[in-house]
């Protein structure tokens, strides 16, 4: 009990996320995953849409379990291209639109972040800020 | 039990969705959920869509889940577009075809209507209407 | 759109439920479908449990799939009785417990009320002072 | 964004179970929902049981769903007492064994908080815990 290295990284990027989102002025849903996919921590900020809650998991999820950025996957997602309905895959929770980003320790996903209450562009750029607390 | 503003008050958004409705001659269900996006107060007019009673309930979802008219969703839901995919999100409840707006009460949204049994059009302007009465 | 017969007979049995419920103190959730199974009408009291808006829709719904009151199917539902299991069928929306009412016009069960709110027996009164005004 | 006494409070909240888990040295997942029975705030304990995460949340869902502590619906929930087969309802996210305790400001429910991760008791003992924070 002594050791909760997992616990405390997370809290520290949903806070470094909490932050970003604060300066920029949009509430925001923020959740964290641990390598093993499984949500370590999760923070909704007053005002952050209620609809929000499960997809900042999700693109959690989804960005742990493709090991990519979520915003790599639309291109890939539309008709015609190689993953083409990915998004009904997993239960519903593929997430294919900005906003989850893996993190790695060298060359291993050890956790992932998904951010969701703005623009795609701005749950990216809060998820990125959160990760650089890491 | 003497107070019961919030029931009151969803009956009193479902009637003059109700009123509308009769008057552009399409039946239509309605329903009001709370600033929880828990519902509230629910009608299926005689001869209303029976597929539209969950749809309806899932506009005023959706209109809370991210405090926007759920017309404004489809465009940003295209491929190519911001927000790809996010009908498959929270359980299929997201819809992104008119009929939903979300009721503020200054800055915080305290309630949405979701209206279906007509084209999304007619959904909106009874959704509109409904509003009004707020 | 000038006939309302079944919406407004509705709305006449869930304001009758809510007198009922208002007299004994208990904040409720009432829901009336018609003789096809499908939602007519729903009110959630202020105050009553959130819990409750979804078990009083299944109360309905199952008074009308069995045409029997709710509280008749928790004795047949029990290990080693006829309908032991029956709770997990129909999508997991069949309630045993008291609450629901079939209403009938001569032999036929033309719609059906769902109350949930309170003690089990509270809920059934509640059903049954809302049946008295069909 | 500068008002953010909801996150705030649930972040008390689940540092205080975290605190009370640590000294019996059970590592445990704690969820916070709020008035709407929307989550707050989540974390896991490093260490704590994977099949929990659903189960904290949703002891805390139960507990806002019902306005009671979830330990009490066990009792009520066996065959021939008054709410047997409630766990089916709600999507199966009814809990009716300990670890959920709703929070109140005065006479209203308004937020609600789920441990789990240990044996019931210490489930409830840490919620309580929890609690005496907000």
């Amino acid at each position: 009990m002594t050791n909760a290295v997992t616990l405390d990284r997370a809290q520290q990027i949903v806070t470094a996320g909490r932050k970003e989102a604060e300066k920029i002025g949009v509430p925001m849903n923020i959740a964290v995953v641990d390598a093993g996919n499984n949500l370590a921590a999760f923070i909704r900020m007053d005002g952050a849409w209620l609809g929000s809650i499960e997809i900042a998991q999700n693109k959690a999820f989804t960005s742990r379990a493709f090991d990519m950025a979520t915003k790599h996957l639309a291109p890939l997602a539309e008709p015609g291209q190689p993953l083409f309905g990915i998004e009904s895959t997993n239960d519903g929770k593929v997430i294919i639109f900005g906003g989850g980003i893996p993190l790695k320790n060298g060359e291993h996903v050890v956790r992932a972040i998904g951010v969701s209450g703005g623009k795609p562009d701005q749950d990216h750029e809060v998820a990125k800020a959160a990760a650089a607390a890491f």
